[in-house]
């Protein structure tokens, strides 16, 4: 059975996403729907394209991942359906794949101009409804992402929060999101952590707050206090114990990050 | 395979839903389920007649739509089964159909009374869990609504908030729903906007504020500007591109929308 | 179709569960999976033990249970897999099976120690993903608890907050879980009540105010009116008709309820 997932910034106080699952068994009854997440930020195209990049992997190949976080419905912007390594992706063409495209997980993109796989008339407001979903539906039926339009080699492609080495020892990123439990998500990835020899002692700091060392898990510290630990995205994240580092740090998404590597010790 | 939805005022702080669910799967294990929305304000009727109405027609033929928002649970308010063109309905007699009847979609009702379709003991404060779940199981195995009860002739119907013509080119509607967005969806329908020969120029009043001509894209406005638009719905809506309508206006469910046609232009 | 119900505190605003089912259906494409609840207050493992206890019920037999609420994830605690009389379940070794293990549901236990089940590398931080989603997809393919590890004996069980007698006719209890519409749930059962012959009256206090006798439904009182009821969970729940009691009184979890049963009519 195919899966579909649904990424959105639809919220839960209005019956879009379930429209949009009518709409989708109408084509194909035999899909499997997942919600992958639909609390993303009104409107936060980059936002949405990180929460996508990191679990686009832990499906089964093949997943369609439907992508509605879509500022520029109505208007000028194209919608896109691209095949990948891992899966397909079915998403307005306003950057919300740049890092599946930055990290080669996409290999081939169209832009949906075929009308005979749109549910007609196409409202000005609900592209989801009436031009993401039925494609995801028809491309969930059969493979092959051709028949809804022409390549195009020019997708938007945001610029990517990316950290900067300062030094050999020193990293600058910033915080990309913060979940549920008020976690603090960076840009500094585990194999950029890994570069400056934590092993050697590191040093994060953040709105005048320096933690040292990497923790093997939360617990490690007293509840509310402060401390890193590699998340479970493959980042460096910024926690509280049982408390939310976001609002004990008072940092939110976009603030910056400062990670020191050790020293070497010096021999004799 | 047969699809049931769920509309209710549940929202996700409780395993409500959750129960519903297993209610359903344990008389019906190959239903495929769908949220059609659980953010419904808190026993608020209409709002959910009004998402129900916006929704129905996206799903396929035959689905069930179950309805618990039910403020009246466990008192004398009565139990339905309703048959329309397009789908079936499982709900409270509290008027949350009004919309279905209005337009013709219901064409039979029965009032639920046997007993033997019901989870006992069935609670004073839970019908969903204990009556409209197993009844939309049940209905979800075999088709037809007689065995659930007698017809009934005099379901609740509300009085729906309508829009009013006050001239020739002058309408007086209201807020209806303010999506997770802010958009305003009022109640006047794209119908009634036609008939106003908007191509010759179209006002819309809110709160003092007026606005002129619809767009046809959120983005032909700058960031944080109020337009109107014809929304996915079928009706006149009010936003603010990238912003809440609902919050730059202070305006919310109720508030008044007049809107007035263009004059023609005279001749010589 | 297996059933695998999601319990956690994840909430909605990041992909957390979605990505848990995504490994799901990798490894088991045809189970069903429900969501049981993710509003679980964070990190509240009572709660969480609370919910899943008046709910487990309501699914068929063997519908897998998969509880994510989980503060110590990293640290030194367990994972464990549980074989009970109605369901399975597999939870983190907190007390979150406290309630099932006190009613002897949960008949036989196991520690997961067996590394082939589970996805690699494991996290420090998301062992929903890495750990309880894999056992639960597998365990849905194939019944049998032993091949997860050694059976234990001594799980982790919370001092759950009872109600205590202080004389033949009162009862004195608390708030154990505050409802979407503000209902506050008491762990006060029916059968508690019916011992106190409520029938001959009975009163209910919390925070100085008393209510007199149960209501058979929330539509007996004026709206904003406060009494009590017996809740579709089978305890005495504090409502307001049409309002929240949680508001109304300012009462949450943990508040103290005393119930006082009614004198014998003295006879002659």
């Amino acid at each position: 059975m195919r899966i579909i997932t649904l990424l959105t910034d639809f919220g839960h106080a209005d019956p879009f996403v379930g429209i949009m699952k009518g709409v989708i068994l109408g084509i194909n009854p035999r899909v499997q729907i997942v919600d992958l997440c639909h609390g993303v930020s009104p409107q936060d195209v980059l936002e949405a394209a990180f929460l996508l990049k990191c679990s686009y992997r832990y499906f089964p190949k093949g997943t369609i991942h439907l992508v509605v976080v879509d500022p520029g419905v109505g208007g000028m912007r194209k919608g896109l359906v691209a095949e990948g390594r891992h899966g397909y992706y079915v998403a307005p063409d306003n950057g919300v794949l740049s890092y599946l495209f930055a990290s080669g997980e996409i290999r081939r993109v169209v832009e949906i101009t075929a009308e005979a796989y749109l549910l007609h008339p196409v409202s000005q407001t609900f592209h989801g409804r009436d031009v993401f979903a039925p494609v995801a539906g028809h491309l969930s039926r059969r493979s092959g992402i051709d028949r809804f339009g022409q390549a195009t080699r020019r997708p938007v492609r945001l610029r990517l929060p990316v950290s900067t080495k300062k030094s050999a020892r020193v990293l600058v990123g910033s915080i990309l999101h913060v979940d549920r439990f008020g976690n603090l998500i960076t840009n500094i990835s585990g194999r950029e952590i890994s570069a400056l020899h934590p092993e050697r002692g590191i040093t994060v700091s953040i709105k005048g707050r320096t933690m040292h060392g990497l923790e093997q898990s939360y617990d490690r510290l007293k509840p509310g206090e402060t401390g890193t630990i590699l998340g479970s995205a493959g980042y460096l994240e910024i926690f509280a114990n049982q408390r939310s580092a976001a609002r004990l740090l008072k940092a939110g998404r976009g603030v910056a990050v400062r990670v020191e590597g050790g020293r070497r010790h010096k021999r004799g």
